[in-house]
């Protein structure tokens, strides 16, 4: 294929109605050059390669469009098979994690909107939201079948069991960055749950 | 003293030479406000009470104020007495971090910076600075304590130590943002220990 023909394709995707999903990907890739500061409605629009008018019939203002982007993240549901054992599943689940970790919106955007929940109610609203949702996919998924199989006692705390899960992982590769080899993640796996069964 | 008199003495202290300081802490005030990438000279210079010629008098722009104050913290040492055991050590230490992890630096800064890192190498390297300090403090001096007490192998992996220690408690404090009880940091303190004792 020319380069030609693959910009009449685009040209095309944009012209059936791709204009939204155009713009949601140069918002996203604008958050992570430039941050949630910086961001323009201008600068998404030339990027997605559409005027500014077509932004604003979709949003009224760019939190709008990032609250919407952050919403749907947190819409999509964590895929947790179950895989007989809590050590299995801590082990899946933090692979699972590792992946999301490494993703620039775990990486760039994120912080750029945790910045603002103390600045702004409804990002943090937006982003508890997001929270939330792994919270409950770790806590009461994991846990709760754990609890099922006799792994863990009744009265675990899902809270203080997410901080034990999520955490070391997100410190290692959101804030210190540093390598995770496979090996160190089946070492994570251990340790957790070595946490888990100690902390109640 | 009136407010009068209160008034004099800051002008006073302004007037001898803290013009430094007085920015140093409308930096730290506009970035909790503003973010680092709505952060401007003008408004640091306007909240010191200063002219934006004292400013850059002191610094060449924004990024050298910011990184002065992050290099800053990076040098202040968590004071970290030896209390005898792993576990009143670790409880001394997530006591210490949950402290610091309440204060405006870290939930409002440290995400803006960490939004930064990708964009800008003098900021990665200033955070990862500060990081380091963490690292050694709790990886190095509380492991290798412990290991010269016979409470942790030889071995020990002091990287994911760190992971285990200061993951949980900043994820709870600075991402869920979450209350923690002394009872919370108590559990923490003992799932700590364990997952410590399981990971080699």
């Amino acid at each position: 294929m020319t380069i030609e023909n693959r910009r009449s394709v685009a040209g095309a995707a944009v012209l059936r109605g791709d204009i939204t999903t155009a713009l949601r990907r140069a918002l996203l890739e604008e958050l992570a050059a430039n941050g949630y500061g910086r961001l323009s409605i201008e600068a998404v629009a030339r990027r997605a390669g559409v005027a500014k008018t077509a932004v604003y019939r979709r949003w009224n203002a760019k939190l709008d469009m990032v609250l919407e982007v952050v919403t749907e993240v947190a819409g999509r549901k964590l895929s947790l098979p179950d895989t007989g054992s809590l050590r299995g599943d801590l082990r899946l689940v933090l692979q699972i994690l590792a992946e999301a970790l490494r993703h620039p919106l775990a990486s760039q955007i994120i912080p750029d909107l945790l910045a603002e929940t103390g600045r702004d109610p409804d990002i943090a609203a937006a982003l508890d939201r997001a929270r939330r949702t792994v919270q409950d996919e770790v806590g009461v998924r994991l846990i709760n079948r754990a609890i099922e199989r006799g792994e863990l006692p009744a009265d675990t705390d899902a809270d203080l069991a997410v901080d034990l899960v999520v955490g070391p992982l997100y410190w290692r590769l959101a804030i210190a960055r540093l390598p995770l080899t496979p090996d160190d993640l089946s070492k994570l796996a251990d340790a957790t749950l070595a946490a888990l069964s100690a902390e109640t």
